[in-house]
This record gives structure tokens, sequence and C-alpha cells, in this order.
């Protein structure tokens, strides 16, 4: 006969947790539940306990061998497993086990942006008919608070913007170039070495992992979930230290932005780039591999949230809030959901912004293909090479302009 | 017979609110209310109306005029009221309210940090004993998420410091004497002219109203009440330009800062003062009227919160998200819940920190009261003034040196 643990004699409240992937993340939960055990239980009013660890790999020495499985069922088929940690990564295995997770009663919490960029609304949906909870304050910002906040803090507000550095490898290689003056590739070998870059570090510097987290941010903002298929997704490769002393000497320092605005007729527009950023801004002056997330709403203005957007640690932190809040609203929270997107992504020539743009031509020629412009004077410029701001252009109208302009070497948005 | 208006036909779920005083902030969440009224229910999945608006005034020019009354015991008495909205301020009448107000079992939600910051424990022990809610997200950082990032999203978390620039009209005024030159008085005449001190400045320059809001985030971040009497308090009107200039010279800024430090015994370090900040950290990037909160944690590490301080509308959105909240939790928040204080609070002087001192004396008493110091270089500076920066001392041991060095004229904490 079967009896689930949690019904053991003294234990009134119980919730056992099993944690599938024992990687940087699943390896820092286990840890954060143990070191602030006492704090957990105390906020949770319940003890919460690690049952199950699921991984391929063995772990011998691990001071939870006793809990490794490598066989998914046994959780699945455990009735006293209330929540699981999903920290595998990835949208095959983990996107399996998320739903046969759910479909057998279990609430599910996830670092997993891949997952919740592609798949968000599905599972949120499949969580709320279940009346489970799908969590996944860790997907965006690392541990910066930033889910809870826009769905709750800021329910009474119609948003009208998210905005953020969503990315700190990149924003740390940007920092480097322009405050140390190193070369892109110089400054992508430092990240590298400082263990803040991977070895193979395209998710970052071509900004995939920024539009993931733009997307959760633009679905969670807007209500309908945007696909990052439908984000137009620049990185940072093409930036020089040019365009970085171009950008100073103009007051500006140069960011990689994701952005999901509203458009006056309802539709979001949701892009990746480098952008200018005035110098003196909060975003501005979020340097190394910190993030910064701005956020604004029609009563409350603009918001930042600041914070390390990645480690170890700080993701850990954001999971285990988020296991604490699974156990204790066992049944699904209302607040956090978003419906499938449909046509709500409009492509991003529907927002307007003035623009940099640096080109080998002459003054002539910027006239003619973009009228007035604001040109910027940088001592170390090449010969012939001109860096200029447009006034603010619709997308369409900029690229007329751009492309009836030969010699164009970089061009990035202003903020 | 007495129907209960949420029972009228057709109308499933029907949430009635009365706010009480319908000042500045009052008056916001009415128009909030009414504005996003569409997004809210969507985000509450209640309707949510203000049945009562109660104030001694007569508003007959109102578009809510039919929902003003002047006797609470209407609202008291009317069990379809189910959350009371407290906007009134001060510790006397809202008080006497928010006790008759959960006795009559309704929910409380305010904005109002005096009374937090005296009867926080008490009110919200009582609350919990009657299984319901008292949520003041708004009184702290106006709109800034804050209270729930604390209490929900850092619940992984052993916090270790709050710190933060809490009071927007002394950021304007350290911002402007600072950027624009201004001395002291012009800066706040300055202030006054923009509507952003009041007549009479005391609360918000002598520091009051940023300890009453230290005293909220550390009694939250250490779960332990933290009066304000329990906290040394100054204000900004001892900082004048020339700390400024050295400041500035020495790589610093000046910040009015609230801080609450857990101490290695356990007890908080709780106080109220100008600082040195160095430049190019977040919060020294908190210019104007804008607060800054920095949390500290051990798994996270820092977090910050930025945005608007106060203002009708940014502190009108923090008040509405908690009716919402409130609306949809009918039931206490566990979450958010602190002790009676006891002798939790350490004296600052358990602080160890660097000192910025401007003294007219000469290098050699310097050096007899302070051992080696760092001297800031400032042009502008009097004859016979000195301006310095200490190594890191305990409180007494500066308090001893300070005593001993005649025509000491400032003394500021480096963060």
């Amino acid at each position: 006969m079967f009896f689930p643990r949690r019904q053991r004699k003294g234990v009134t409240h119980m919730v056992y947790v099993a944690i599938l992937g024992f990687g940087t993340v699943g390896s820092g939960v286990a840890k954060v539940m143990e070191k602030n055990a006492a704090t957990i239980q105390q906020r949770a009013k319940e003890v919460i306990e690690v049952k199950y660890i699921l991984d391929i790999r063995d772990f011998p020495d691990s001071p939870y061998a006793e809990k490794f499985v490598k066989d998914f069922s046994i959780i699945e088929n455990d009735p006293s497993v209330q929540v699981v940690v999903e920290t595998i990564g990835g949208a095959t295995i983990a996107y399996d086990f998320t739903k046969r997770a759910l479909l057998a009663g279990k609430s599910v919490v996830t670092s997993n942006k891949e997952l919740v960029a592609e798949h968000g609304a599905e599972l949120l949906h499949m969580a709320r008919d279940l009346n489970l909870n799908y969590l996944f304050e860790a997907s965006v910002g690392g541990g910066i608070p930033i889910i809870r906040p826009i769905s709750q803090c800021l329910a009474a507000n119609e948003l009208d913007e998210v905005c953020g550095i969503l990315n700190g490898t990149t924003n740390y290689i940007l920092s480097s170039m322009i405050k140390g003056g190193l070369s892109f590739d110089a400054a992508l070998e430092e990240a590298r070495a400082k263990g803040y870059a991977e070895a193979n570090p395209s998710a970052d510097i071509d900004g995939h992992d920024a539009c993931r987290k733009i997307c959760i941010l633009g679905s969670l903002a807007f209500g309908r979930h945007i696909y990052p298929r439908q984000v137009p997704t620049e990185g940072i490769s093409g930036v020089t230290l040019s365009d970085a002393a171009c950008a100073d000497a103009a007051g500006y320092t140069v960011k990689l932005l994701g952005r999901a605005k509203r458009m006056p007729d309802g539709r979001v527009c949701a892009f990746v780039g480098p952008h200018l950023v005035e110098k003196g801004t909060p975003l501005a002056g979020v340097e190394d591999v910190f993030n910064g997330i701005m956020v604004r709403g029609d009563v409350i203005g603009d918001v930042m949230f600041y914070g390390r957007g990645a480690g170890q640690m700080p993701t850990a932190s954001a999971v285990v809030a988020d296991v604490i809040d699974a156990a204790k609203h066992a049944h699904a929270r209302k607040y956090l959901y978003w419906e499938e997107g449909g046509d709500i992504v409009a492509p991003p020539e529907c927002m307007h912004s003035a623009w940099y743009v640096r080109a080998q031509c002459d003054e002539q020629s910027v006239e003619n293909a973009f009228g007035r412009v604001c040109y910027i004077k940088n001592e170390d410029a090449k010969t012939n090479e001109l860096a200029f701001l447009t006034c603010v252009l619709g997308g369409a109208e900029f690229e007329r302009a751009k492309n009836s302009l030969s010699g164009v070497r970089c061009a990035m948005r202003v903020l």
C-alpha cells in the first residue's frame, strides 16, 4: 500500500520538489535550498525538501547522491512531488517533461528562457486548465525580480514599452570596448577568460538570448505571445571602436537593447539591436555584466530593475523564490498568463526613431539622402568617413534614405 | 431586507472598494480605477468598483459626487465593501479607521508610510489574525515595486542590507546643487516652484520621510519592526556647495541615504543621513526626483529598483495594484508580515565606514586626530579649510577622532 511521504507522522506540511538537470542552475537550486532552508521554511510556512534530482550523469560524490534518478517516470508517478524544477534547458526534452509534469498534477518552475519563449502560451494555458502553476521568474534577468513585478505590481497600468539590457555577456563586451578601448575581438576574449562568455558565444553576441527574453517580457506585458521568429534580431559584432568613440563624442553610449513597444494600432513592435543610449540616463549606467530592464506604464511612468542578469546563484535565487510561491499556492496563480499570439507583432519599421549612421561618403550625398543631419566630430575618424545623427524617421523612410546612400558602415537606432 | 450588491443578477464577481480621504493620492486612485477599468478587470478577474469615498469636505462637482460619505460607519457597516483604501495619512484617524475596517472584515490598502512605520507590526498582526490583508506597496518608493519584490521575489535570500535614495525632494535639491551649482536655499526654492517641495519642507529635508521608509523596508527585510524613534536621522540642510565640490573632485556625489544593515550579531543597524556615493555606481546615477533602492541578498547579490518615488499617479499605480491583489486574494497574504521589534536595533556606531570630513584646521591636527587620511584637492576651498577621506573606522573610533579635532564643518559617511 502506498503512503505519500507528506503524511508521515509529525509533519503537517511537507512539500517535495524534484530538480530536472543538475547543471549550473540545477545544482545552484539544490545549494540554495539547503543553505537557506530555515529562511525558506519560515517564508513558505512549509518544509520544502528536494526529493529527486534527475540527470543522465552520475554524481557519486555529491552530497545529494541518494536523490539522483535517471528515469523521469519515477518523478512523474510519485504523487508526493508537488513541484518540478526544470533546469534542463532547450525546447525538446524540457518541453516533453514539463508537459508530463503538469499532466501528472505537479507545478513547474523553470529558468529555461528558450522553452518559455517558444511554448510559453501553450504551457501557461495547460497549467491554468489543470489549476497548476508554471513559473519562470528566472528566465529573464537572472535573479532580478521582473516577471512578478510586471504582472502584479504594475497591474494597474497599461504598459507602453519594455526595453532592456537583457544580456550580460554583450553588455560586458560593450563596456570593455567603450571604457577600456578594447576591440570587439579582444573584449570577447576577455569575457571568455572571465567566464562571462561561452566557448561558442553566438547565442549571446548575435542577440538570440536577448531575443528570447524580450519575447517573454513582451508577451507578459502585452498579453499575447511574441515568438522569437517574429522578432528581428541584430547582435553586437558589427559595432566597432569607431562607433563607440562617435557615440561617446555625441554624448551617448552603445547598448544592446531588446525592445517591445505598443503601437497606436494596438500591435506590438519588437526587436533586438544595438542602440545609442544617452549618457546620464539609467540604462546608460548599466555596466559590465549587469542587466537593466525599463518598463513604461501609463500610470507609473518609467521604472527600472537592475542587477546581475545571469550566474548560478542569482538565477537559483529566482528559481527558489518561485518554488516557495508554488509551494504556498498549490493552485494556479491567476496573474501569470498570456494568450496565443496571432497577428499581434508589427514589423520594426513601425517604430519611428532617430538613427546614428557612419558612412564612407561626403556631406552632399548624406544631405541628398537624409536632408538635415547632425554631424559628430570624431578626431580619430578615417578619411572620408562621416558619422551623423538623423532626425526622427519612420522605419521605411529610414531604409529608403539608407539605401540611397552608398558606403554605409554602421547604422543604429538612438533610444 | 438587505441584499449585498455583489449578488445582483448577472454579476458573478464584484468587489466593492471604499476610499478614505480624497486628497492627492485618494483622487488619483479613483482616477486610475476608472481610466484603466478594463485592464484592471482583466487582471483581477473581478469587477472592482469604488462604492464610497470618505472625506470631510464636499465635492459637489466631482464625477464621483454621489459616492461621497462623511460617516465612516456607513462603510464599516456595509458588508459588500471588501477593500478599504486608506489615503488619509498620519497616524491618528487613519490608525483608528484601519483597525475598525479590519475588525469589520475588510482588507486595507494604504500609501500611509507614517502609519505603517509607527504601527505596522500591530496592524499586520491584526490582519493576519482576522485572515485579511494589510497591503502598503505605495508607502515606499511611490509606484516602484519594492515591497512585493523584497517579500516574494527575494524570498530565497538572507538579506544583508537595504539602502536607498528614498526621498525625491531631497534628491532633487542635491542634484540641483551638484549639477546646477545652486546653493541649498536656491535649490529648495526651485524645488518649491516646481511643486516638488511642500511649503513646510521639514519632513523631507530633515530626513523624516526617508526615516519612515527605511523603517518599513528594514522591518520587511529583517522580519522585526524598526521604529522611527530608533533610527538616527540627519537631513541635507548641512550639505554645502563646498561639500558637493569636494565630493565631485574625489569622484563621488552626495546622496541622502536610508540604510538598514544586518550586523554580525543579528541586530540591525539603521539610520538616515547624507553620504558620499561613488560616481558610476547605480545609486549615484539616480538623479532629480527619482528614487533608487538597492537590496543586497546572500544569493542574489545587489539588485536595484528605480523610478519616480512620489507623485499622484505613480503612488496611485501602486495602491491600485494592491487593491487588485486584495480583490483576488480575499484571505491573508502569507508573505507580508513582521514581528514586534524588541531589541533588534543596533546603534549606528556599530557600522564601520570611511568618512568624508571638511574642517577648518591644519594637516597636523588632522593627522593627530585621524592618522593617515586622503586629502581632497579643491581649488575653491576657503583658506585653512581641509577636506579629506578617512580610512574605514568603527563608529566610536570616528566620534572620538572627530571630537578631538576642532573646526569640523561637515562629516558624512562614504558608502
